[in-house]
C-alpha cells in the first residue's frame, strides 16, 4: 500500500542533520577535500566521516580518493529526487485551491445571477 | 558553527519515511480525517497516529478535533521551507556551473585568438 522507496528515506535522513546539511550546502560551490569539510564543524574528524558516510549512502555526495587526497562532489541528481518529490505536493495543493477558487467562483456567479 | 536548524532537523526527519509521505501525499489533495490517513497504511491506528504526531511537531500537520472526528490539514508553509532550503542549493551549484562555463569560453575564445 505504501510507495515505498528507501532512495528518499535516506535522502530525507541524511538532510534532517544540521552537519550533513553544511557539507551539502559547501559542496553545492564546488567539489571540497574531506578535511575543508570537516573544519568549520564542531566535531572529530571520525564524526565528520560517519556524517560524511551518510551522504554517501543516500548518494548525496560521491568521493574519490587522488593521491593522499579524498575529494568530495556533490550529486545533484540525489538532491533533485527530494526536489521533485516536494514539486510533486506543491502541484497537488495548488490544483486542489485552484478547483476550489473555480468553485468560489461559481458560487459568486450564482449569487450574482440572484440578485 | 553550524547553521543550527532544529526547524529543518525536524522537517527532513519527518520526511524520512514512507508512511508519513504517504500521509502528507494523501494531505496536498485536501484534508482528512486521521482515521482515512490510517486505512491505507499497513500498520495499526496508534502506530499511524505516532508518525502523524511526528509531522505535527515537524508543523507540517495541523489537526483539529470536531465532534467525534479528528481533522488534519497539511502545512504547505513549513513544506515549503525543505523547498527553500533544496532550492538554495541548486542555485549555488547552477552559479558555479555558469561560472565553470564563462571560464571554459573565455578558454576557448583565448585558444580562438592564438590560431
Amino acid at each position: 500500500m505504501l510507495n515505498e522507496s528507501p532512495d528518499l528515506d535516506r535522502l530525507f535522513h541524511a538532510l534532517a542533520d544540521p552537519a550533513r546539511r553544511a557539507m551539502i550546502a559547501r559542496l553545492s560551490r564546488g567539489p571540497a577535500a574531506v578535511s575543508e569539510l570537516a573544519r568549520p564543524l564542531p566535531m572529530s574528524l571520525p564524526a565528520a566521516m560517519q556524517h560524511l558516510g551518510v551522504l554517501e549512502a543516500a548518494g548525496l555526495v560521491r568521493s574519490e580518493k587522488v593521491g593522499r587526497v579524498r575529494t568530495c562532489v556533490i550529486q545533484t541528481a540525489t538532491l533533485s529526487l527530494a526536489e521533485q518529490w516536494i514539486n510533486a505536493r506543491r502541484q497537488e495543493w495548488e490544483q486542489r485551491l485552484d478547483r476550489l477558487g473555480e468553485y468560489l467562483t461559481s458560487l459568486q456567479d450564482e449569487g450574482g445571477r440572484d440578485d
